[in-house]
């Protein structure tokens, strides 16, 4: 019989689109250590310094800080499932793809998603979701912080004031934030937040790192009704990933958290703010490089992120076609627009290793030949 | 500022436990591999290679086979949530750890769960299970086929019958055995069965393989409530998986599936009888060898598992100090028992990589030296 198929080889690439951004060679060395027991000291202790890493990471001390053995939606979930109940009245603000997935997996726990709205490519308005807390008992409030779907980074100061004025728990998306832009949970006031090992922490996708307050694990306590899902349980991973008995729940993955492993250890020996700057100088590149072949961005500079830039598709171009050719061609993955932005944006990720200003040079040098600037 | 941890240097174990298995040099070579968007053509076209892969494995035509990117808890509740509603009659056959679990999934979903016990150590009696599916209308049959917690073979085919002349969707717990002794899903007439990347297929946890019949899919498409978890919705999981669409559920966990496809290539490369062959010869040797040092198997021979032996801890030994030395002196993981088999049995898994009878060696000389026989 023939075989099914062969060892796989895949074609390099230099991944400059949403995520998985580029993985650095340390961290694809370390995903091929021979394995521990989800269950050896030696992993707990593994374990252990994951959570105080991410702890760093965060801008928190929440004891509640680990990764969901899954990408970042199983992380998002772990936040909607174990904190928001039927009935809640939870106001999410939309802006952009990943808003919508937190008010579909609000709809879905039965709760009473408000959804402020704000165009895409554009921040939440804050008096509105000022106003929006404040019309009901809200039990939540939910926003993404950076908007991997528009590229825009949402200021959170104000809606974590009102969300705290509210004795609502203040929920934020940081997938794409994580280690790419100053974030300090504890100062600014979440209470739950979930991100992702695939952007600018550069791991593997495969786990999700989230943290959850005081406040949120005493809301959790006091839920009316059980936790729905068993694999996401705050309190069933609480016993596995932290306390005394590390009780075992499902089995680790441990090759992707020794690849977190590595990939947190690295971020905190660039440093934080050189790694914020690294990121910073890397979005600047882009927006100058693109400017000099005649593209513009798709957000305004106050609120452009600088790891996830939407430049607008000049009008004539077929933007699938030039992405289509920038991956065969110059083996570079950039992605497109989203819902309402298909077709109007591509999308360029700059995130963790990925964010190079030679790397910047290589999609510029693509972008000028196949659109002939 | 010192550095919060070092780079991660795990002392090398033989890993002789119930998961994660050895994985071989091969797997860990390919989880090194640089990553593609799992979006990136080329990546769907491995991920096609691992569907048609698993559909060999499990003995399956079901077009929906694919890996959950979670562990094997997530396959379990990606079964259960798709397809157990509130109020539904529900007959899970319980004989040790993992049967309650799923009992346990079933009853976060609101259904009327029927628990069919067996003595830990044995096979779940088929009469008992029969009378309970004829009992009522029985939505759902589950069943553990290869109870890790035990090391118990459950016999399927009468409980088979009995679902389907009850017209009840038959659900399997293959964790264990999948791919270390025969399987043939279509054969058996198995509804919807779940699996795991780390035991007998030895590679890295992170993935849960999973296949679902047109039956279980039919249910699934007329269920009278919305599916509740998004990260596991079998609809929008087929719309990545399989279909011409290919639509954007969530980021696959890339590595992880490069050493899925890696495992499963060498499976089939191996050929499946051979393999099951191995684990077999592995099994037996074991308990000879344990045997020869007095030690003996917990479970009859009838329906004993090769690949997960317990052993009777002897009168008056401490296991826990024996498995600590073993894990310090030998470098061999090995578990203990669960529940009621705590501080009872030990569990040897011999799985995949690890079912060697070189390494079977190597744990009775270590068990040889410790326990002075």
């Amino acid at each position: 019989m023939p075989p099914l198929f062969e060892q796989l080889n895949p074609p390099r690439r230099l991944l400059l689109g949403p995520g998985p951004s580029e993985v650095s060679p340390e961290v694809l060395r370390v995903l091929a250590t021979p394995l521990l027991g989800h269950l050896d000291p030696a992993f707990l202790g593994i374990m252990d310094e994951i959570m105080e890493g991410l702890r760093s990471l965060f801008g928190t001390r929440n004891r509640m800080t680990l990764p969901i053995s899954g990408t970042g939606s199983a992380g998002m979930e772990t936040a909607v499932s174990n904190l928001v109940e039927q009935g809640d009245r939870v106001v999410v603000g939309v802006a952009g793809y990943f808003g919508l997935r937190i008010a579909e997996m609000c709809r879905r726990r039965g709760a009473e998603v408000v959804k402020v709205e704000a165009p895409w490519g554009q921040p939440l308005d804050e008096d509105q979701m000022e106003r929006a807390v404040a019309a009901g008992p809200t039990r939540a409030v939910a926003v993404v912080h950076a908007e991997t779907s528009t590229g825009v980074l949402q200021p959170l100061e104000r809606i974590a004031a009102a969300a705290r004025g509210a004795g609502a728990l203040l929920m934020a998306d940081t997938v794409t934030s994580l280690a790419g832009l100053p974030l300090d949970v504890d100062g600014t006031g979440i209470d739950a937040s979930w991100s992702a090992s695939q952007k600018c922490l550069s791991a593997p996708p495969g786990a999700s790192p989230v943290t959850f307050s005081e406040l949120a694990m005493e809301r959790f306590r006091a839920r009316r009704s059980e936790a729905p899902f068993w694999y996401l349980d705050l309190a069933l991973l609480g016993g596995y990933w932290e306390g005394t008995g590390r009780v075992y729940h499902h089995t680790a993955p441990i090759s992707t958290f020794y690849a977190l492993h590595e990939a947190i250890r690295l971020a905190l020996e660039e440093g934080l703010e050189a790694r914020w700057e690294r990121h910073a100088a890397a979005g600047r590149a882009l927006v100058d490089g693109a400017s000099a072949i005649g593209l513009e961005p798709f957000v305004d500079e106050r609120w452009r992120l600088p790891m996830l830039i939407t430049i607008r598709v000049p009008e004539g171009v077929d933007e699938k076609q030039v992405r289509g050719r920038l991956l065969d061609e110059e083996a570079i993955e950039i992605a497109g627009g989203l819902g309402p932005l298909a077709g109007k944006v591509w999308r360029v990720g700059l995130m963790g290793h990925s964010a190079r200003t030679g790397n910047v040079e290589r999609l510029i040098a693509g972008l000028r030949r196949i659109l002939k600037r």
